[in-house]
């Protein structure tokens, strides 16, 4: 099959090689000439533009992008929207808001141009040797481009969801899921290097993956964190997010649903972002005005 | 090696069985006499009495208790006590509270007699083929009986884990994980149920098993469940709880540490075992109050 694949970053370049890996033709675009020569190396069909991505590939076109959520999925979507034909399938392998894919893909049907919306994990190494991929939108659409993910996934690694928006609604809520997963195995930690035992924690999160209920490939990388760094001394503990959990927890609220770990996983990720915090000022100052507590000055 | 092997329910029977697999005899225990003869005609050698069992060993004896914590285990201790011979090994690889352990090994050392508290996890399937063992009590101890260990439990599955109490410490905030991974993996399956898309469980779950970052063996058990049974229809909500979670927490809190998702994941456990509460009341009644809402009358 033929497949433009739109961002050669760190997913869409990975992505690139495992489909070429499989006898795929990639015409590829990037905004960066670098990743466009690299990927040309490696065997596909540079395009500096859009427009001649779309050119160089015949109707029906499978064009996959593999681009930031939010703004800029939404200028390549608006850029191809005149460039492409009824019968062609966009997919947004990003991860987008599930809304945003409904919303993109029914403003692209009236044009014939099939959406899917497709949330991928697995990481650079899932894309590159066997992704697992989430899948919403047209039934026939998604048929005509199967066999693509059943090269690009790992063996029963993808899902055709449902209607639009499912792939992404799917892939949002895995991510929420991963934060309390996270979270779990982070304070259970935190007890054993508060406890005063002298636990080796490569050694307990090994013993862990070896037969015991909590066996998992986050409890995998955490044996591999611990192996390169045995107190994890060299990092701080600034916990980042990308918004899929923040967007987990605006659908439990919307939908009216207690989820009372992914929240507080979200929230002890916020927590970690701040040295002090303000409310931690508010309960010092009503302990000193009520009981005469003392307060640590700043 | 021989061994004494206390307690012939679903873990000591499984644990039995697989001991003798590996060419150990298995010297067993049970209060109910049915038990005994399942055991017997599996190979072990039976015993009606803790007095039997330790009179069919040789000193230094090494004997494995599989028997509820608590009370179960400290009577079966107390009645060995006086049995048992200085170079004994006692081992406890039930579920028992690590300050039990440290104080029961401390108690037994004026006697000679090696306590050893291990962890055990894997279930019974674990128990059987191979579980995964965490080990603490005197190194030396440990050493005699490592090759029991090796025999027993899947690769690389088991930890000495140090001073008496690592074991069942390590046991403890092992459930205490488990019960955050596992409310975390319920929660993104009650928002998919409530989301208005006709997501398959069991598809979705099998898909994350595969190439995903929240791969694991409870995602595993999460698929299987829903193989069985789509939506769950055929049973309710009321999550039990064996008291592991709690002692986490309680744990957490001794060290003044930050535990919510283990802590909310408990909470939901308890909330889940009622049909109304009293919390739920006291806030209808002040919306009441204050605002004229209604309330649902009783």
């Amino acid at each position: 099959m033929k497949i433009g694949i739109v961002g050669q970053g760190k997913m869409g370049y990975n992505l690139s090689l495992n489909a070429m890996d499989h006898g795929h033709q990639v015409v590829a675009f990037d905004v960066d000439a670098a990743a466009i020569k690299r990927i040309e190396e490696a065997g596909a069909t540079g395009a500096d533009s859009l427009e001649k991505l779309v050119s160089l590939m015949e109707a029906p076109r499978v064009i996959w992008m593999m681009v930031p959520a939010g703004e800029l999925t939404e200028n390549v979507i608006e850029t191809l929207r005149p460039l492409l034909s009824a019968g062609d399938t966009l997919i947004d392998g990003g991860n987008s808001n599930y809304k945003d894919s409904v919303r993109r893909s029914e403003s692209l049907l009236p044009q014939g141009i099939h959406y899917l919306d497709v949330g991928t994990s697995g990481g650079m190494e899932g894309a590159r040797n066997g992704a697992c991929a989430m899948i919403g939108g047209d039934a026939a659409a998604f048929k005509a481009v199967e066999p693509l993910f059943a090269d690009i996934c790992v063996e029963n690694g993808y899902l055709y969801a449902g209607a639009s928006g499912s792939g992404h609604f799917l892939k949002m809520v895995h991510n929420g899921i991963e934060y309390g997963m996270m979270q779990s195995i982070a304070e259970g930690f935190e007890v054993l290097e508060r406890s005063g035992f002298d636990f080796n924690f490569e050694q307990v999160a090994k013993v862990w993956n070896n037969g015991s209920v909590i066996r998992s490939w986050l409890m995998e990388l955490t044996e591999n964190a611990f192996s390169k760094d045995a107190k994890l001394d060299g990092l701080k503990g600034v916990m980042q997010s990308s918004g899929e959990g923040k967007w987990t927890l605006e659908t439990a609220l919307d939908l009216q649903t207690a989820t009372p770990v992914i929240a507080m996983s979200l929230m002890m990720r916020y927590r970690s972002l701040q040295d002090d915090t303000f409310s931690g000022k508010v309960v010092a100052a009503l302990r000193n005005e009520f009981g005469g507590h003392a307060v640590v000055n700043s």
